[in-house]
């Protein structure tokens, strides 16, 4: 195959944070993809509608380019049904769960589930997506996501029409409890980079902070489950990159920030994963449709055409290190 | 008990490194540990008798310290039993082994074990000791010691006769290994950061590139495993730091260096890791008698104190970040 031509993709899951970075980082998604959801936890947070309002105002004074950007809410302890009900009402599409401490700026993220528990209640009464980063506080950091299964389950089993996603699955276990044993309301994104990456690329050769993320990239047999999952056919599995753009300063010091900016080479990158377990076939619809449907949203309209021809990622991108920099990937997006 | 006099201990592995590094980290050994064995995986290596004197002396030309440092040298794919049989008789009394790949300066390493028997065979003729840096190249990180045991049990069971450590293990598995069924020419030295860290301390929360060393630091039971051969008074467990000092530009960067600082609160600290496991009576022997047995070595004649008094770890010595830098330890080193 030369050429792959398919619907234009969703990114359910990006970090384009404040002025600067915005700015810098706001084109690599917006070109490539139809509509992506925005990640709440911006320093300010976004909490609010008003909060949302400015933040897509923001946006899009930067956004030149036919890209949609839905809003999140970041729940906190001091979120409201109200406050649930005023977001859905300017048009944020869903509330974003951190458990405190678990990644970037969540220190003032869940310590009490329970305590949501209203929140959900509305959420659920609107048709809002709950978005959950699933990991458990507190926990040895390779069994947080194992953990955080029973939690899930548990607001998924209390609200049985809530629409849940697990973001950015990195473990095997996420995996099958997902596919096997989650209920119709529980969908996952995937990242590129757990497709892709495990711990031998982290901490296996030099300590390599380009490839630090939260949650961490895990074991082989995890990689495996994950690539399983992505190029099944399963619509319970969509697209979500987590691309998380830092400055070299901030990763490369004595407290390295946890992220991968992946948005430059995403989508090569998926079709590169997808060709190799012989699945080009499910691209588009775990691209495309599988994100859409759980949000209950139409399907893009235009196309996006991937070259098969090798591409060598630069080296940076606004002095961000791109995830594979340096390195070739088989597909390419044509301008 | 407001504080712990003891025989002088010895540090069975540590990195001195070349000047000047060698200048900014001697003391911090030679002022608290009666002898110690400088690691040859220096740049270059220390390869051959020739090269362990011209170490030796560089060595005696700043160590103004009553202490004593033994040499090894780097067992490389051209060693030779002469090359072996020469250094041993310049009073080197180690030679390691590093698989290639697996840890810093190792891309000279040893690829086939095999081809290293007649070495092993010269070892055993002569009395010297083989020192493992036990990790499987090729295989996922976590996996690497374990799936280096069935060499150490090759090699051990080939040449019984062989005295052989197993240096600073990280896991369980080789903890049961040594512990249950190695013979009794294999011994294994635990360094005071595995007895404190766990991949928590590493990727659990920011990125920590000061607690990044090879093998890399595991999970909480692997901790307490170690913990518990630490403490157990078995003679085949015994102290060797891995001391290795890096420049904050060498570890905060975009491929980190792997290695420790622990040589100016090592002791302290392992006191304070006996003490919390109730076994401060079995501290002496670990840190000063059962390497020196297996070693073949007299014991030291002085002795050191330690004082039970809260003590702050400095944030840096010479501009390299300590382990446990700023944060108290219940021990310290009495001037």
């Amino acid at each position: 195959m030369d050429s792959l031509t398919m619907r234009k993709p969703d990114d359910f899951h990006v970090h384009y944070r404040v002025l600067p970075m915005l700015r810098a980082v706001l084109g690599y998604t917006a070109r490539v993809f139809g509509r992506s959801m925005a990640m709440p936890n911006t320093v300010p947070p976004i909490r609010t509608a008003s909060d949302a309002e400015d933040y897509r105002v923001l946006l899009g004074v930067y956004n030149k380019w036919k890209h949609e950007v839905f809003m999140a809410i970041k729940l906190l302890a001091s979120t409201t049904p109200e406050i649930i009900r005023e977001a859905y009402l300017a048009k944020v599409i869903a509330g974003k769960v951190y458990p405190v401490g678990v990644t970037t700026h969540s220190d003032d993220g869940i310590s009490d589930f329970r305590q949501q528990w209203p929140n959900f209640a509305e959420m659920e009464e609107l048709g809002m997506m709950l978005s959950l980063h699933g990991e458990m506080p507190g926990v040895f950091v390779l069994d947080r996501e194992l953990r955080f299964l029973n939690v899930l389950e548990e607001i998924a089993t209390a609200f049985p029409r809530l629409k849940i996603v697990l973001e950015h699955v990195s473990t095997a276990d996420a995996v099958d409890y997902v596919w096997r044993n989650s209920p119709d309301n529980v969908a996952a994104t995937i990242t590129v980079h757990h497709l892709v990456l495990t711990l031998d690329d982290l901490i296996g050769g030099m300590l390599r902070p380009d490839h630090f993320c939260k949650p961490v990239v895990k074991t082989p047999a995890d990689r495996m489950a994950l690539v399983m999952a992505a190029t099944s056919g399963n619509p319970k599995f969509f697209l979500g990159t987590d691309s998380a753009p830092w400055s070299r300063k901030d990763k490369e010091c004595a407290e390295g920030c946890a992220g991968v900016f992946s948005a430059p080479v995403a989508l090569p990158l998926y079709a590169q994963v997808f060709e190799q377990a012989g699945a080009l076939d499910k691209l588009e619809a775990f691209a495309s449709e599988f994100g859409a449907q759980h949000y209950g949203l139409p399907l893009n309209e235009g196309t996006i055409t991937l070259a098969r021809e090798p591409w060598e990622v630069p080296q940076s991108y606004n002095a961000l290190v791109p995830l594979y920099a340096g390195r070739i990937i088989d597909w390419k997006v044509e301008e």
